[in-house]
């Protein structure tokens, strides 16, 4: 059997120069990426930056003192490594108002002292002093179950939720992507986004909720607790996100105004408690006990302003009109930390450009580095800055049909993105762009041996890629490890800096370092759909 | 091949009697097991009690109101199924102090605002009102560092600990025990209990850690927090147990005094802090800013007292003065409601007496139920009681040459407990008593489908068991899964009602009201070693 082996090994490499020549070849740099790597590995700067954007500034709720002072750190960071034209890019609109959580204190007094473990909502207004109130569990299933509690909430604190429902973990809080699943991925075809489709929930809870949520202000409340969701793991993990402003079903979105406007309807208080902490309360109340709560809740509000980014260049040379850009969001929840949604992916963004400056380079394009702020709020930060910068849809119905693009777009060449958590990067989503392929491929095959290759067509959402996608630009966002992050850390109290993993930052900053670097060294920009 | 083995078949049935015959036959009462199945499974009322022991009156530190709002509830309960005898069995010895948490709460408040994840350690002392100090890190890993912070510790708060690391989650929390780990078991031989002998810990670590302990003191810090240790998971977990005393490495054990007892020396306000939370803290220290706490600790203890257990029997008929036991520990630890250390087991020994009573059962044998005190502190309920009532090991050295028995123990036949969390029961532990391994294979018999069927000759400790076990009686402790006892809930803030698991306990009181039948119903006592 060993020769016709041979002989074949032998056609192989006499017919693979032929082959290769059929393709475009994408020449890489290696010195150069080896260079990149060494820096990004050996000489890390990147858990340190996360430690300043996590434990030092945040939260960093969008347009707060903790985002405001991470934007600080940035900038001057930034700087500091003589990158250039670094701004705080103001967005055309007032984002809204800034929160910041002062005090806050939950406790059950009766029958048994306990100090919960619970986090008020972002924008949730506070309360006057330490209030001791009677709890009052809405058992409500139906329409009809709201009487029940007429003239029985003046001065209570209402529990708003059902119970959370506790299991035990039999399933690892962490995975990393195996290969069944990359192979998947890479088998897949393109998956039509649905950013553009609004699912519209079903009317019957949402009425039933607004109910619930009017009976609770006509009656007096002076504030109202909910059990974390399910959604994530418990164990005293607090999923939290923004206060809910309640309205009628039938309400068009367009008509309603979010937490943090400065025109928002006065809402309660509002509080989320772990589901084990909830439970109990409710099995208390269901054997007759009278619970009794002590909160402590003050809040501050900063005036309504503009939201806004942080941008910076490394200017480029020969192409210097041409830009390639990587970016991340900055803002955050505000329960932990933040630092897996997102500083992670602003950290590795900082790195990649401080490796670049640290190895002095003269890239041909501009390489711009953007921070988002308020992402969690509906990628506000990035799609005001593609708009003022390279253009909108102006029927969002019809996706490239109706887009008015400025001078700058024909410039651009690609945007970057990491926001999936802390996890390291196995590829990246090509977003239906089946032209890009081959050149990603080239550009990964030095990081194919720490498991970064797969290239899915499958589209990615929920992240600021999309800005530049739904113009038709070229907007990426990686595949990465998820860890705990879809278990534990996004938008939780455990969003914090001890479950971001060294390893897997240092190689993500790495791989964009070299990404960004290759997309400005190229002879042409990157292609598009 | 359908013949040779209808032949076999026939062959092996015509034998079968014989081979019977060879050995001892444990004869069962299938229709009562049935009936007790039946009750145990359908009927169920121990999650109810788990709710009373854990929601209610948890947590149950030995000695504390909890603890006697849990006793009392149980005395009632057995009283109210018509269970005799029921009485606090009080202890020869004052175990000392009660203690309560009566407030608590920590905070950060510079460099930047956050509610703290923490628990006091039981026992502790308050500090008065809410104070505010500045947190100094303890950065000493050698004697000479001690020096650094001489005259730098009066009013502060000390950040007593190293940081924990923290990593991602892996391996699931929660598993049940695998065919191949009780294959092991099953197969393996005894392995000697190891009470008697105390390892002695090295001795340089104790120095070092008595000296900050007295650099804390001398120097007038206001109270002491640590990071909860890698022991269990992270993600806001909190392991906790009472408050150190600190002794110089040479002092003798028999010389120290623990933190309930009247004549403790004066101990400095401790409080065990998330690892996230902790961590953080230290990385804002390194990085230069001044970390500022706001702590509100109010504990009251009540006075020095004896321990006691909750005793209750069902009255034998023709044997009557025979007794088999089954058992739990009452008491808990404090910064959860102590549901699977040991609510669970107490839970399900009173709902094996509840299926008993609730079956109208006249056993031959008493059937007696204990739920212990001061197992935490060292089964110091189960040894005094069987102490008083059964005997004990004049000379602890020689385990069972210097034993002085009871008449009582001559009439002792079983005891049974359960206290390796909430987890189903899998088989059991022999404790090297092979003449009993025919009879538990018999009564686990019926419940073989339901997983429970591993005997193991190995010795397990670290529970009530032990104090009959040692005095030379059959003291049993089941085999149970895991779950997340080991991982999350063991002496943790979330050992809480939600981590039971109700089909796993419904099950667990099935096996023991049937062993306490079948044990009060045999001709002889059980076997010893």
């Amino acid at each position: 059997m060993k020769k016709p082996f041979t002989s074949l090994l032998t056609l192989a490499v006499l017919t693979a120069p032929l082959l290769l020549a059929a393709q475009t070849v994408e020449k890489i740099d290696t010195a150069m990426v080896s260079k990149i790597k060494n820096e990004g590995m050996n000489r890390s700067q990147v858990m340190d930056i996360l430690s300043m954007l996590t434990d030092i500034h945040g939260p960093r709720l969008t347009n707060s003192p903790g985002y405001k002072n991470a934007a600080n750190y940035a900038k001057t960071t930034l700087e500091s490594w003589g990158v250039q034209n670094v701004v705080f890019d103001t967005w055309e609109e007032d984002f809204g108002r800034g929160w910041q959580l002062k005090k806050f204190s939950l406790s059950s007094l009766a029958p048994a002292y306990f100090p919960m473990i619970a986090y008020p909502k972002a924008w949730s207004p506070g309360v006057k002093g330490a209030i001791q109130a009677e709890a009052v569990y809405l058992d409500i299933s139906k329409e009809e179950d709201l009487k029940k509690y007429e003239g029985k909430l003046k001065g209570k604190i209402v529990m708003f939720s059902l119970p959370t429902p506790v299991k035990p973990g039999f399933k690892p809080d962490a995975t990393r992507l195996s290969d069944s699943t990359l192979l998947v991925m890479a088998n897949a075809g393109v998956i039509e986004a649905q950013g553009g489709r609004r699912f519209s929930s079903p009317q019957e809870p949402q009425r039933l909720a607004y109910a619930k949520w009017a009976l609770c202000q006509k009656e007096g409340a002076v504030a109202v607790i909910e059990a974390s969701s399910s959604f994530r793991l418990e164990d005293g993990t607090l999923t939290v996100a923004a206060a809910t402003v309640p309205y009628p079903a039938e309400t068009p979105f367009s008509k309603r105004v979010a937490a943090y406007k400065e025109n928002v309807p006065k809402i309660l208080p509002q509080v989320v408690v772990s589901a084990e902490h909830y439970n109990r309360l409710v099995r208390q109340i269901q054997k007759g006990q009278t619970v009794k709560l002590e909160l402590a809740l003050e809040t501050a509000f900063t005036p309504s302003a503009p939201g806004y980014n942080v941008i910076g260049e490394i200017p480029g040379t020969d192409l210097k009109d041409e830009v390639v850009m990587i970016g991340a969001h900055l803002d955050s929840w505000h329960s932990g930390t933040g630092t897996t949604d997102n500083a992670a992916g602003s950290a590795v963004m900082l790195e990649a450009i401080r490796i670049l400056k640290t190895l002095g380079v003269s890239p041909r394009r501009t390489i711009r580095i953007a921070l988002w702020g308020g992402e969690e709020q509906g990628l506000l930060g990035s799609k005001s800055y593609v708009k003022r910068t390279y253009g909108e849809r102006l029927d969002k119905a019809y996706p490239y049909d109706s887009i008015k693009m400025t001078p700058a777009a024909e410039k651009f060449s690609v945007y970057l993105n990491m926001d999936n958590g802390s996890g390291r990067f196995r590829g990246i989503y090509l977003q239906g762009n089946e032209n890009i392929g081959n050149i990603f491929r080239a550009w990964f095959k030095p990081f194919n041996k720490v498991g970064a290759s797969t290239l899915t067509l499958q589209n990615t959402g929920g992240t600021d890629h999309l800005s530049f996608d739904a113009i038709g630009l070229p907007g990426f966002q990686f595949i990465q490890d998820p860890l705990e992050y879809g278990t534990r850390t996004h938008h939780t109290s455990m969003d914090v800096y001890d479950k971001a993993v060294e390893g897997d930052l240092k190689q993500n900053a790495s791989i964009v370092a070299s990404f960004a670097w290759l997309a400005a060294m190229r002879d042409e920009k990157m292609p598009r759909k």
